[in-house]
């Protein structure tokens, strides 16, 4: 770490990953922590709870496809079902800067009323903190979440039998939460309105791990986007991963977008996908099974484990090339959650 | 509510109380969030789980006997403590302002390391988001808490075995966090100095317990101040609070300070100080076992439960009158914590 901090420290991204190694863990240092997983496992007698936080800093916090509110709430759902947990209970907790309107605060409540809902969990402590206008930018909020996780899922967080050949699998079109922000920030017209994705996907997740598909491991595709993911699956790994580009899904708009401004899709913020790494016997019926499903109807395969280039994500380029997938370095759209 | 949210929203006095209930509880409304506990009671199949959230958000983050950082360890392992569960689990999470010192930033992960090694409890998982200049002010800090609550300990956080006799003890001096807050972000200088009663309470709380006096209510005495706590407890009560004015534990610095800049002692935040309810019987062997400990040395009884004035506090003054005590109105200490 350098002298100050940078945005690229809060980018989800390869500065991210260098401040929780070598300042947060170095001091922090224990089992859990050292899993660096979305959720940490803890153990409460002899009960399996995964348990996670995140603040949401998003901007502008109304934009096409969601809000603050409803964000906090997916955010956290989701990092609490990508560890094979079951969410269930949240935490909210309000910094609001001096001045802002309390209309738009019911609004933001009312998003988190309606997320919460469709989660099915259950907003059951809060905390308000009010600062000096200026003190803060509008408002902020931090969600941490508690979920159930049965035994049976306990392996997925670590993805500790992840094998060569398992395939990869993503629910949908990547980058279109972090363009649709970008683009409210920014106040640019597209000729087809671009959305969030922005989703809880703990009802997605549930399917697929009742489908009887063997689930690896799964990771929500958030800050840093799919290359920073993948990039960091195979840190320190025995295994490579291999990515198809031209299995990858996205939209035309948002690639249209992607091209204008110089951004590269895989390491755009997603807010509502999740990849998962499946056994190849049962991938069919992972995909299968989230087809059915609202928040899964594009989903695909879109690489596999391999043990070539170990430790290494590579992408198999449409005009034939292949190049190394590396974490996000800096910072390219910052407060995009 | 007003048309936009003013710094008294964030006091811990009565707006913030007007806020959770006619904002957040109109819309999160279920059971457990009703009960605006310290922490949330939540059941995981068969297991009691103490659930808590709080930002900090202290200015100045560095101040007498504290920072930011211990501030959001002992806070939140207070409200876990005070429920009657054991603190066991921590998330962190910092929004962060670019340009902030990074020494700085290791010197509060140094204070949360040394706070939790003391509380005893495992900071397991976190979140970094870093914001542009003159987005927050330098670093905000979010912790929730996890804590492990046996059954017999249940009634504790809803306080609804008070009854008429029960004695109020407090386990010392009241004021010195705010007041040393205070002088800090004034630069005021004290002939001796006030250094903020910020600390950990959970061992205390537990010898308590475990002496085998019958606790029937705690609640850390934070925002928002002594007057907040008493006037909430009997909130809808058919008991009422009486205080004996002369028995309040005020350090002869504080008082001064109060009087020199017209605050009451009584509506001053403290981070180390917790109101315990007690059965009459056995208030002596809680003062006894709280005695022992380093932060309950100054252990004593302030009043007890009254079934006249129901749904009031009263303040029995030294020179013989009594007034009501109500809720902090307005905000008398931004960012105190």
């Amino acid at each position: 770490m350098g002298k100050t901090i940078l945005l690229g420290h809060g980018s989800g991204g390869k500065l991210t990953g260098d401040l929780i190694k070598n300042t947060f863990l170095k001091h922090f240092d224990n089992p859990v922590l050292r899993e660096l997983t979305d959720s940490a496992t803890i153990r409460i007698k002899d009960k399996l709870i995964a348990f996670t936080t995140d603040s949401y800093v998003v901007d502008p916090i109304f934009f096409p496809g969601g809000d603050i509110g409803k964000l906090a709430i997916c955010g956290t759902v989701n990092d609490l079902a990508v560890s094979g947990a079951e969410p269930l209970f949240i935490s909210t907790a309000f910094i609001i800067e001096e001045g802002f309107p309390a209309e738009e605060l019911e609004k933001i409540i009312r998003s988190m009323k309606d997320e919460a809902r469709e989660a099915g969990v259950i907003i059951v402590t809060g905390d308000t903190k009010v600062v000096s206008k200026g003190q803060c930018d509008r408002i902020f909020i931090n969600t941490s979440g508690i979920g159930y996780l049965d035994r049976k899922y306990e392996s997925i967080s670590t993805g500790r039998n992840i094998k060569r050949g398992d395939k990869i699998i993503i629910n949908g079109n990547i980058g279109d939460h972090g363009i649709a922000v970008m683009g409210a920030r920014e106040n640019l017209k597209f000729e087809t309105e671009i959305l969030s994705d922005c989703a809880s996907l703990n009802h997605l997740i549930k399917a697929v791990l009742n489908s009887g598909a063997e689930v690896k491991f799964m990771r929500d595709i958030t800050r840093g986007g799919l290359a920073t993911v993948v990039s960091e699956i195979v840190d320190n790994s025995k295994y490579g991963i291999s990515i198809d580009e031209k299995t990858l899904p996205v939209r035309e708009s948002v690639r249209g977008m992607c091209e204008i401004f110089g951004y590269d899709p895989l390491f755009i913020a997603n807010e509502g996908k999740v990849l998962l790494i499946v056994s190849e016997e049962s991938s069919q019926k992972a995909l299968k099974a989230m087809s059915r499903h609202e928040h899964g109807k594009d989903a695909v395969i879109i690489g596999e484990i391999t043990s070539d280039n170990p430790g290494k994500a590579v992408l198999h380029s449409i005009i034939g090339g292949s190049r190394i997938i590396d974490k996000l370095t800096g910072e390219m759209l910052p407060r995009i959650c």
